[in-house]
């Protein structure tokens, strides 16, 4: 993993490259996102704090912070927000005093299912733009090229708690 | 392309996959494209708008607005913005009078062209992610999935654009 490995001009293509790609394909998530949870009086990073926190059974917010890919300043002050609409709860563990843990509480858990039971993937345009590929493979694509990216980028926790989200969706629905 | 192709789980899990690996690749390479251009006084949106106007000799206020994936608006107002700094002028075409042209000045090009000079690709995490890829490869990876999608989001006039960008890059360094 030295320079000599790629030229400069290699680079330069190939970081444009996913610059255009991943560009275009977060922000048209992200406007369908904003879409969906508007009618709940919710921004994308607070549902972001929802869905972390429902799917992981509470998360702390260092684990907010790495997989919703916001500082741990901006996890925190959208979960204060979501604490004081009574969504979540803050909490200490005996064992482990240095960490802040987020919980839903009831009522942040049916606002969570409500948002869930409202998702539309008719609306949801990166699943409209995936589905020829699914017709020519017979599934949708896996992407283990961007997961090892991002492994590299994020460390292996990144996709260990992706895995637990995925296997909470897998379990839920 | 019916909804009878996929069931309700498979969407979600399928989104919720796509939104957090593409949210962390693009948060990276927001963030290492800012540190980038810093030292010049730009934001990455008017990087963008130069970046597009110099590799396309010229470009639309409406082309900048696609293939940069901002509002009209957004691209005409960062466009405003460098035009004061005398770093592009606005103009309109005999032929074509609805369309707002972009171009930039000897003084953007310059400022452009150093700022490419300072492109160090040891300091783009997405880069130095996916080295592993090349090495195992060969080469770094297509991401054609990632191209269709894109397609079927935006149009074919997306991917000849980023074609033209491409090219551009390939025959300038």
């Amino acid at each position: 993993m030295n320079k000599e490995t790629y030229s400069w001009q290699e680079a330069i293509l190939y970081s444009h490259k996913m610059a255009q790609l991943t560009k275009a394909i977060w922000k048209s998530i992200e406007k369908d996102w904003q879409e969906w949870i508007k009618p709940f009086d919710l921004n994308l990073n607070e549902h972001h704090v929802l869905w972390i926190a429902y799917h992981l059974r509470g998360a702390t917010v260092s684990e907010i912070s790495k997989f919703g890919v916001m500082h741990v300043s901006t996890a925190f002050n959208f979960s204060k927000k979501l604490e004081k609409r009574g969504l979540l709860t803050f909490s200490k563990k005996e064992e482990d005093k240095r960490n802040t843990y987020v919980k839903l509480t009831e009522e942040g858990v049916r606002l969570f299912e409500e948002t869930m039971a409202e998702h539309d993937p008719e609306k949801n345009s990166v699943m409209q733009a995936s589905l020829p590929l699914k017709s020519i493979y017979g599934s949708f694509p896996e992407f283990q090229e961007l997961e090892s990216i991002v492994k590299h980028l994020y460390g292996d926790e990144y996709l260990e708690i992706l895995d637990r989200s995925l296997e909470s969706i897998r379990k839920e629905y």
